[in-house]
């Protein structure tokens, strides 16, 4: 009765290294012939499998691997084995753990456990875990896997080769792309924050927009994304964002950027492309961050941002000042005493000039 | 089978711009009789759109907008069409985007798919959606929603009118009150964070009380209220948060306070009526907040604060010295300069006093 | 059809002080022989009930209190009922409030709701509500209870007497100990947020890992714990963790760490034994944590902390000169202004001085 697919694609058992070197555009420095049949640290490395090493700190550690093959930025001495020579060794390393990666389990045909309304448009190969809500004139794109509690409210529409995991809400009107990945427990489409002071109510203002989420895009998990107060809330193209991010109202995120964990970003806030946003950051309302931006961990943004800043601090500065200042801050007793003694001096400095003023 | 119920409520196909001034209190100047189908942005509006006109930095767009009809703080020359006047736009648009909004839709009568204890009180007119569990002697008020995923705990009592997003936890005893919002994926009722260390064991404290929720709170998508360890969390009536808000274990919120998002208010926290505090603010436990108090987001609240008082920063002080140190803070490398020419001069100035002295 | 299983263990319905004094390991001051059947606060607590006094800030509620007992550390005249004197009320009081709390609901045997695969193994006494979905060849051990809208991914094993709250999501290869409670709406196995920019593309690192939660964790509602890239995010046991917190990939907590609310920790931190973490604390990535430091809330730690430091602020520093400093930060305008005025007499100094010269 219930079941994952059989048609499920399954990882390679073992691939050659000359195979991995030829994945990611390297060279083999040894025995290309070498079967590998999974990735790991070069501690935990067993036989039979590929490490990486591109960082010198971790330089003790090639002595004692017992790692079959490596991913290096420049051939070493002090591996044995065969390597592959890559210019970038951790987009090697993406590329060959996304060859060991098993793919995401799809549910069978079944749908005895779901509730698809009979208006709802779904393409070939969708999976429909138990307990997925579809409702009205809903469209699933193909091969699109909807794990189980996932909620897809009347007139959303998901793009195809889409993975929405479980316990996801997605409410009415949305619109989610292609290849776009929905972690577990995240709401899209929730009302924004909005309301008016009358007296002693707080009158509601209602939000007939929606969130719009364009292909490639990876939310974390327990993401709250609200619907726009009118017209859309817009994350574009292969952004990326991290755990517990909050993204309000009418905000717009440009192509590429990144989101870590813990953040919020204010209603209408417009972001750039390829902007990094640290963790545990907050952005008010209605601030441009432009193009290529980078937000350290923890800042407070009260005021937009030209393209290519670099900023730190609540209230956020320039990150070299901010360095600079977040140093002195630990010496404000010492700042205090150097006043203190100043003054001092000063008094008798002055008592001196009166004395000699008088002799 | 399934399906959304028939007797639902349609937002209006059209009004006219003298309906929309009735509705808003306010005066029309130009057409009345202009029919009115939807409410958007100056540059969204097309035709047959109101839209509004209340901050002066939008004035551009008043040229080119295509809507049909503005709400005004005070008739302007710069738009042809009719035009409502009124006191205050922004609360005049909330009213007037709840006369579109379209209502919660509402599931038919089928339980097919619910799981609800046969020892429950369900009121009139209740939807419940499919995979919703409600357990032992729950009361559910006339009219209210419960939407796909949402779990009652045993003998919690939900009012009447309310609505509860899917995916939402509300668990045994908690009380939740008329006309209440509960977005996505909040869980209400989990065990407050309380441990005593004995020896190397941590002894958990049972927590034994509820949550109550009173009247018109909406609860923001991804919240997690914890229940009192004895007693209640009483979150009072008309208080609103927003998404990722964290309340602990016998925090009591009074009347229409707002939360902002990320927020977390530790144990046994008071906080009274018409309180603002904004995003990631941190409240220590204990602590007592006035009433009409507003603190500044990412504020750390570590000390009770009186009624009114206005308040940012962690650790934090009164909004306007918060102002002026934190432009300080920037200019602490200048402090530094300044403390070291200073420290030289005075060097200088007694070397000179000394070979005064001598002469 | 549905309901609670007959089998449920019930809160006792009356025990005797003498009993209370005997599970805490106190001694009667009074008449053992008094029945008690609940605690509560001295406010709260009414005939029949026990309460407890261990601070003197609630020395006035002594004299108005109902309760029929009360926990204390030391005889008080105050009260002129039975007293239990123990050494550690608090602690006395957790014991006591767990004589009295009911035991977690179970669920009747059938499953008929919930969606488990034949190849499962599941313990004995196992509670499955409705709405839970078990994947391929997981294990669930004896007397857990997984409530509805629970995820359980295939070939996740989760151990004996271990409760997970509504809606959460383990997904596959996860592993969860004994005496595990996951609070609502956590997930645990999501993929760590790791992407290599190769041009305009964002690469992502596939994440083969898994997460490992040891035996007597308590992690709060609303979590998200990320799964390794390679090997494991490991939670040791006697971890607690409050709500809302983010702990990303690799991240490893050592034996009773405490993590309060809305804390984020980056990839690869490894903390150590008995740590306790405040709320809203940002720790970067591939820092270490060493035994029994203590991080103040809102702090942001980018370096490594050795075992029982104490640290505050963003960035951190030892408490103690946090104290200081972030007292003297509200003085940065006084030290402005003490700086000006010291300039200013340095002038003059220095003209008296050439005036002097010249003369």
């Amino acid at each position: 009765m219930t079941g994952a697919s059989s048609k499920e694609r399954h990882a390679p058992a073992e691939i050659s290294v000359e195979d991995i070197a030829r994945a990611v555009g390297g060279t083999v420095v040894g025995d290309a012939a070498t079967r590998i049949r999974g990735i790991a640290s070069l501690e935990d490395a067993g036989d039979g499998m590929i490490s990486f090493y591109a960082d010198r700190r971790y330089e003790e550690c090639l002595s004692g691997t017992k790692a079959s093959a490596l991913l290096v930025r420049e051939k070493t001495g002090l591996f044995a084995g065969p390597q592959v020579v890559v210019s970038n060794p951790q987009l090697a390393y993406a590329r060959v753990s996304g060859l060991f990666a098993s793919p995401v389990p799809r549910y069978g045909e079944g749908r005895d456990r779901a509730v698809v309304h009979e208006s709802c448009r779904i393409g070939r190969d969708v999976s429909i875990y138990p307990f997925v809500y579809i409702g009205k004139d809903a469209v699933i794109g193909d091969g699109t896997i909807l794990f189980p509690g996932t909620f897809v409210g009347d007139r959303v529409r998901i793009g195809a080769g889409t993975v929405i995991y479980p316990n996801v809400t997605i409410l009415q009107d949305c619109r989610i792309g292609d290849h776009v990945v929905i972690h577990a427990g995240t709401v899209i489409g929730s009302d924004g924050f909005g309301f008016v002071r009358d007296g002693d109510e707080l009158v509601k203002i209602p939000h007939l927009g929606r969130v719009r989420i364009d292909d490639h895009v990876e939310i974390g998990a327990g993401n709250c994304i609200d619907r726009a107060a009118l017209g859309e809330t817009w994350i574009k193209a292969g952004v990326k964002t991290d755990n517990l991010v909050h993204l309000a109202h009418n905000v717009v995120v440009g192509e590429g950027t990144l989101v870590v964990a813990l953040t919020g970003i204010s209603g209408s806030v417009r972001i750039g492309r390829r902007v990094v946003i640290g963790g545990q950051v907050g952005i008010s309302d209605h601030v441009e961050i432009g193009d290529g931006v980078m937000i350290g961990s923890q800042s407070g943004i009260a005021k937009s941002l030209s393209p290519g800043e670099v900023v730190s601090g609540s209230p956020s500065m320039p990150h070299r000042l901010w360095l600079k200042t977040s140093g002195l801050i630990k010496r404000l007793p010492g700042f205090n005493d150097r006043l203190r003694r100043i003054e001092k001096k000063i008094q008798d400095i002055e008592k001196r000039l009166d004395r000699a003023g008088r002799e």
